[in-house]
């Protein structure tokens, strides 16, 4: 019968009635198409091959699984460079990319407003089905909850995902050692600049894309290059500030960057000047930062360099003994300043 | 420092800065306290003892994952018998073990209204904690985004878990065959009309508390019991005709039941005729229904009778060929009639 794509979300389609089915078969099973999900049972069945090993993991290997969730907020829905449902899929396959891991699956949960218009919730779920075709995972269950209408037009979406961990592959954000070079992939602050020049209409001279992406790919590229990464993040939301701080106070270690080795497009830092923004508080959704030995630095860089979404990989500090728990900026003008995380809110609903 | 429990949630509370950190070390980490979620990684890291097999699982089986995911919209979030937090907790871990499988690992991902108090967030965190604690697993990982006030004072939860099926259960909503036995673990409609009750003020002459509860438990002692079990749903949302119905088309097989043998409290049957509602159609969420060999149902019931959340275990019918898809309902005055899906929203926001 056909699901008319002007019609809009009733209350009905998340009551687990007719309408809930229509929604699934008709949407999620079109634009999500795997086997797993197609069963439709209450949870996904993931059958390993053979000897219950992940595809590609050494037959005794002992296994390790990362597991991650995250929702996402992000408004507008759609803004320049990528859109919620790109979002979703970018941010919990880079979740789990950022521990080494191989994304295997995915689940999607909608939380839909009364009202919301279908046409719209089918081109984000389309935008989902390509990105995780991008990552080369499956979104393997699925849920819809439908809220009373608040004057919002709100969609969040929640994404979770698992992963497996290749042996020999130890990457944790307390694992920084003094003489790691510290890289980032490319230049900051895109994704949020994007998103808020959408939301407030604003109008800068070169228009800012954001970067919001997959990094699976890109991560198996360094790994291929080195198995010695200690650390990888990706610096959304509170941005590269945040995450630097992060991994300072998590390994003990002081991390010193300088400012003029930090990539950032002439038009996010007008937007940030004209704005009153650190572009170290702005965050990304298609940039990691990775502390790995000296020894090891240029070949990771290389193969970043090599690979789609790390063109711009550059090595922008090193980590030191101390201070231990902080990040030291050496300026353009040669002065040297405490890096902190922001401590309010700088950009609500950012992803 | 502390957190002081009178304050509300702020903006910044999502913003992955400082007020993002207290929260998750001062109020997640407390209740859902598990050296995982400790480590404050990007995703957790879930090792698995010696050759890689889930604990119990026999060394050279070939290992089945489950994965699911459900959000959690219930208003309000307090009703008699449970919270949001309880039932975020008992339907992701039902999720998985209607599938055979053991929980093992849930995440835990939160919307939060600006301005929400902190001493309710308290109380549904430490519910989680508990249910999970009852259920046997772990919170691994989390994340919390805050959105705009909206005037609803709103949280939404959601929880995704894996769990691992053990060799030789083989259940699925497809797997119906005629002769199976059709077993009710107790009776229906306690959820629905406990938040109804509440949310609309409702008094009836006897309280109706809400079943919510894991069910894992009382699953492993059905497997203990027969692992040929093999149809295993828990009737929430659309409630039991909807489970029913679901079961009927995946398995094309006919469902018949008996309406003297369907277990409903008084007091939700009293609740029911005054608002016009099937309790059919009512949702639960510490219920399940099975379908197992004539053989066997004997056995199952009587494991189900001495488990925790089983006491009201009963066969209400049987499955038979056909009518393929249909659910026939032998009623109390002796006729027959087919039992459908509810085409609208009887209960928005149930769970």
């Amino acid at each position: 019968m056909g699901m008319a794509v002007s019609e809009t979300i009733q209350l009905a389609h998340g009551s687990g009635g007719k309408l809930s089915h229509e929604l699934v078969e008709e949407l999620f099973l079109r634009h999500f198409h795997n086997p797993v999900l197609a069963c439709l049972e209450d949870a996904a069945v993931l059958p390993l091959p053979g000897d219950g090993h992940p595809p590609g993991a050494p037959a005794n290997a002992p296994v390790r699984w990362a597991f991650t969730t995250d929702s996402y907020v992000v408004k507008p829905l759609f803004f320049p460079g990528g859109d919620i449902g790109r979002l979703a899929v970018s941010g919990t396959v880079n979740d789990l990319a950022m521990m080494g891991a191989t994304p295997l699956w995915l689940t999607a949960g909608f939380i839909i407003e009364e009202g919301f218009r279908l046409d719209t919730l089918k081109q984000v779920v389309a935008s989902m089905g390509a990105a995780a075709g991008e990552a080369g995972i499956q979104i393997v269950a699925g849920d819809t909850k439908v809220v009373e209408r608040a004057g919002a037009d709100a969609l969040f979406i929640n994404t979770s995902g698992v992963g497996w961990i290749p042996a020999g592959v130890e990457i944790s954000a307390a694992n920084a050692r003094a003489g790691d070079q510290v890289i980032l992939s490319g230049p900051i602050g895109d994704h949020g600049i994007a998103v808020l020049s959408r939301r407030e209409g604003l109008q800068f001279e070169a228009p800012v894309e954001s970067d919001v992406a997959p990094l699976n790919h890109l991560v198996a590229a360094m790994l291929g290059a080195s198995r010695r990464i200690h650390v990888l993040r990706d610096p959304t939301r509170g941005g590269l500030a945040t995450t630097l701080n992060e991994i300072a106070h998590q390994s003990a270690v002081g991390i010193r960057i300088e400012e003029a080795k930090i990539p950032v497009r002439d038009a996010v830092r007008a937007a940030c000047e004209m704005l009153g923004f650190d572009p170290l508080h702005v965050a990304n959704e298609g940039k990691l930062v990775a502390c790995v030995p000296r020894s090891e630095a240029v070949a990771v860089v290389q193969a970043m360099q090599r690979s789609l979404y790390g063109e711009g990989a550059t090595i922008i500090g090193e980590v030191a003994e101390g201070p231990s728990g902080k990040v030291l900026l050496k300026t353009g003008i040669g002065g040297t300043r405490i890096v902190s995380m922001p401590t309010g809110e700088l950009l609500p609903r950012i992803c």
